[in-house]
């Protein structure tokens, strides 16, 4: 079990899905931390979205990210990773499945409780920390979507799916969690209630950074917890926040979470330089606005986990990153 | 790694495929031997059969139950050995599919090598031995079978596939490797030149057992081994083998394997009563024969691990049987 070492000194969890999330846990694996990652387990696309068409179960697949970003390097851990990240080629049934998602959904199965199977997975690839759903429930998302249609760019129309949320362009009038309301996982509030530091971001905002805001107790625990809190912003904007400024992304949180006061709002240095009203909106939610180099080299916009890990160490006070292989290309 | 260990004193050799290989290495397990297992690589039934074709790899379900037999009992490797042999219920793209096949196809994929892919399942299990298959190619079976059709029955037709030839009831005149010939999984060659023990059967005899005396370099090598062999008898004949009796399965044996020598015939106790026929057989192939009760207790013809440990811990040297825990009821 890797749980354990999340209760250790320096306790971090990380809220998101995706690619996102696995940046931030690879970054803080590098910084010798043992994050609890909280994931969105609201995906019904690609592989997942498959999975769940026909068998009610979390879908796997931002949870296997999580994992894989959490693997130890051993030869024998890495190689699990590396198996769990593998995509079938070819035509057939498995073609496009993650053998990882597959993986889970038999533990899932097998061991009847989604955290005793993500801790038994958790093993499997000796993470350094600890993996669970926001909620045991498998969750979907839906949108009230401002000019979804571009021909009629007044009307608000509901979008369902994370996946048709987040390929959406309009502008998001309100996201929710169906079934609304849902009772989160409660190793996910305990380690909340017992965290240094929250991580929300980077990630979809809409569809993996906000839906931990829509699980009431999640909501309230992040709300209540003793907790520093930091907000990673993403490097760019994407289909779903198309016309959102960066403060605007702040403002989003804030209007999920009226109670919110942030302590750090990290953000890469070109993407918001000078950037005025997001030092305002950060420090009106009680935050130092930081600013660093975190974005990949070539350009893309995805935060690279050893830049990521150079500039959290010193705000989460674990100034010596370790210096680790580059992290594999196995991030997808 | 677990290869090693199957070089330590004690070094048995099992073929065969399925059910029966599953008992004796559960048997061996118990005695606290490390056997390796010589794997059929024919199946082109079931699960195995679906994944063999779209994607050329090794039908993965007999080296599953293979694995399966020889976990560990600690909570992780039970586990794990459970999960590997699960079976997707349902009806979608997964169904029938055990999570173990899926996983074994996976490490062939990521790992390129069958031999290191099966090594690494087999730490994923602790086994206690190892895995091997016969030969690194994917193989088929055909035969010719007399009387394949009830209304012809004196005609001979070719019946291509293991599951086909396995459920004809007609008389099977000769079994053939598609392609004819194979190399040997040279891993498998050097265990059994290095082998205190070779243990044949029980299994589907035509096709389980005599495939591997169809490996030229493996037949060349039971044949040359300075060590012992012991040939285990099954309890009924299946369809494959309607009509022959325990002495004309020996008989069969040295059909294709002329040079055949063997040093113990067991055979269930009941099943093969004043049997003098194989008793004759087996003294002509120079063993003695042993009948011990070595059935399951529900009258099934499957055999017993327990108490096939029982008999064959004597024989075998190895006298003090483990007492272990009933064997789980996962050998489907």
């Amino acid at each position: 079990m890797s749980g354990p070492e999340a209760t250790r000194p320096g306790r971090v969890v990380a809220f998101g899905g995706g690619h996102g999330l696995s940046a931030t846990l690879r970054a803080l694996r590098r910084l010798g931390l043992a994050p609890t990652a909280v994931v969105t387990v609201a995906d019904n696309g690609g592989s997942s979205g498959r999975l769940r068409a026909s068998r009610p179960i979390l879908p796997p697949g931002d949870l296997r990210q999580a994992l894989a970003a959490l693997a130890a390097e051993d030869d024998t851990s890495a190689t699990n990773a590396r198996l769990m990240q593998h995509r079938f080629a070819g035509t057939d049934d498995l073609s496009g499945h993650a053998v990882g998602n597959l993986l889970l959904l038999g533990l899932f199965e097998v061991l009847d409780d989604p955290v005793v199977a993500l801790d038994h997975a958790a093993e499997m690839v000796r993470a350094t920390g600890r993996v669970l759903p926001m909620s045991r429930l498998p969750l979907s998302i839906e949108a009230e979507i401002r000019g979804a249609d571009p021909d009629r760019p007044a009307d608000r129309v509901v979008v369902r799916g994370q996946h048709e949320v987040a390929v959406s362009t309009g502008e998001v009038c309100e996201v929710r969690l169906v079934p609304p309301e849902p009772a989160a996982c409660q190793e996910a509030v305990e380690a909340v209630g017992g965290a240094d530091w929250l991580l929300l971001g980077p990630g979809s905002w809409y569809t993996s950074v906000i839906p931990h805001l829509l699980v009431p107790e999640l909501r309230e625990a992040i709300a209540k917890s003793p907790a520093r809190r930091l907000v990673t912003l993403n490097l760019a904007t994407e289909s779903e926040t198309t016309g959102l400024s960066a403060a605007d992304h702040l403002a989003e949180l804030g209007r999920y979470l009226p109670e919110l006061r942030l302590d750090v709002v990290l953000a890469d240095a070109r993407a918001v330089d000078g950037d005025e009203p997001l030092r305002a909106a950060a420090e009106s939610l009680g935050a130092r606005l930081v600013t660093a180099p975190v974005a990949v080299a070539d350009g893309g916009p995805r935060h690279d986990p050893a830049a990521l890990a150079a500039a959290l160490g010193p705000i989460l006070g674990h100034t010596k990153p370790i210096p680790g292989p580059a992290d594999r290309a196995d991030m997808r």
